[in-house]
């Protein structure tokens, strides 16, 4: 697909993976909107240039701000979304609004303004505790063990379905977890902010050996333009794509812990919450099957190891994440 | 499970499958709060009993409604549903509302009042095209073909998380469409309301050859309370149970159409619109894989043409029937 030229709005443009993508539609010739409430996004992510990129700043329930985000674009990449995994269970209706009510609205608005192409962030996370490994695609009907992963499958439900019903060309990913610069959630920030603060001692959620798969941003952006590029609609069904984004490799959360303390040159005493799962809906295994974005040509090219280093320098020279984000209302 | 004396409420309970579900409560001794908006419900349905059965006349997105029907239940019945799968396209924000939202606002309201004991009508739509004959529950990863399917897998997700988070004992049903009296919508109705009006000619909509497994509505109540009665908890996991509820037999739209015209004594010239498809999203085949169920010594009592004919009784005796239901608002 070439994006020269075209009008493209990025929710979430201000997030890890979104910022990554405006670069990249950026480098290709497209003009961007970052559409994004600063809930968890950071500004410092968001480089405003005159007729390459605008920035909105609003909420994805605002359905008016969306409607005139989204008019006159050719697409759209939605990966805003409530993220919080762990403290699904704390705010329950969050997941719900901002991942299944904010998607049907960036649905509705294209819809009304004629936009027929969306990429859509979703997670393996729904694969929920995934009874095959590497999980593939089509794995066996999954039950959702999280609010996270129900309102991810609920967000990929209504864009199979307008997929069928209003002819959307549509492109799904189901990422493992995403590591690399710009990173500013997860397991390893918060073992950096502990050690920093406590080098004597780290509290770790679970048993430590939860094992998953994690990928490199760039390789996972790198991906996601790969199969825009190459995949080819199904014969006689709807132009819907769903990949797996991940990695080969898989990363126990002590052999992450083992690096940080490489790198940082601590050795605290380890303190286990105990359990298999790091929280309620913590899947401790997490592998996807990738050979169908494989198949068109992609493979990832850093190590786990790599990008959590990589991640740890990120983190270390950039001073806005040294200090929590605030929590959003 | 022993309901005699406690206190359900019946979400749908004016409904088709919802009135049976109160019938069979109350002659197990519970008391019933029938909880419906007479969106598609019928006032004829519900029979109101001093402290047996009463009526909350409200919609589900009215939280405060819900909360006050919900205080003080020891069991949910969630049947109430946007079941209007063949127009989802038309308002497609209804099935978010009244599928997603309406199931989040009873399971909040459960959480808030200690309710811990919750059955939902799920649906066979959500295997979307499936890939394997008869559908088990676990089979490959559905994509959504309709609205109303991605809606009802958004709900289960829901109820499972609610579940493994919050410790609710789920049991989901799947059904296929279910036939018997009290039927009030679907193809059966739909074709008799046209013969009555034009005996000379019938519009069918696709090929007649869709064909689907259907089950008596009686069958279905049975083997609701056979699971909520009989079903264990997995080992270790959440107390949550899901069953396929269909019949083993199918009928095709053209057999449907064959058995109406010879009870109605007409023989109108058969229009068909083409497409193997009534309508975008539906599932041309309907088989569920009930094995799990029968497991459990439950086995349906009636053939589907018998049930065919039953419905057709119950529609021509019951005038409130004889026109189509106001469209909800």
């Amino acid at each position: 697909m070439d994006f020269s030229g075209s009008s493209v709005v990025v929710t979430g443009g201000a997030g890890f993976i979104g910022s990554h993508v405006v670069d990249a539609l950026v480098s290709k010739g497209a003009k961007v909107t970052v559409f994004d409430n600063f809930s968890t996004g950071y500004r410092e992510l968001v480089n405003e240039q005159e007729g390459r990129v605008r920035l909105v700043e609003a909420d994805l329930l605002d359905y008016e701000a969306v409607r005139r985000a989204i008019a006159g674009a050719s697409f759209v990449f939605h990966l805003a979304a409530n993220a919080d995994v762990k403290d699904g269970l704390l705010h329950p209706r969050k997941d719900v609004e901002q991942n299944i009510i904010a998607t049907q609205n960036v649905l509705e608005a294209m819809r009304e303004h004629g936009v027929r192409n969306i990429a859509f962030s979703s997670t393996g996370a729904l694969y929920g505790d995934a009874p095959v490994f590497p999980t593939p695609e089509d794995a066996p009907f999954p039950i959702q063990t999280s609010l996270y992963g129900a309102s991810k499958v609920a967000a990929e439900g209504l864009l199979t379905a307008y997929s069928f019903g209003y002819g959307f060309s549509t492109w799904i990913f189901r990422f493992v977890s995403l590591l690399g610069p710009r990173y500013s959630h997860g397991h390893i920030i918060d073992f950096w902010r502990k050690l920093r603060r406590d080098p004597k001692v780290l509290e770790v959620l679970g048993d430590g050996h939860q094992k998953k798969s994690y990928l490199h941003v760039s390789d996972c952006v790198r991906a996601i333009f790969v199969a825009i590029d190459r995949a080819a609609a199904p014969k006689g069904g709807a132009p819907l794509h769903i990949f797996n984004l991940g990695h080969p490799g898989m990363l126990e959360v002590n052999e992450s812990i083992g690096i940080l303390c490489r790198e940082m040159k601590v050795s605290p005493e380890l303190r286990y919450t105990g359990g298999e799962r790091g929280w309620v809906g913590d899947a401790p295994r997490i592998l996807l099957d990738t050979r169908k974005i494989e198949g068109l040509g992609w493979s990832p090219t850093k190590t786990i190891e790599d990008s959590v280093v990589e991640t740890l320098r990120f983190i270390e020279a950039n001073a806005f994440l040294h200090t929590p984000a605030p929590k959003p209302a």
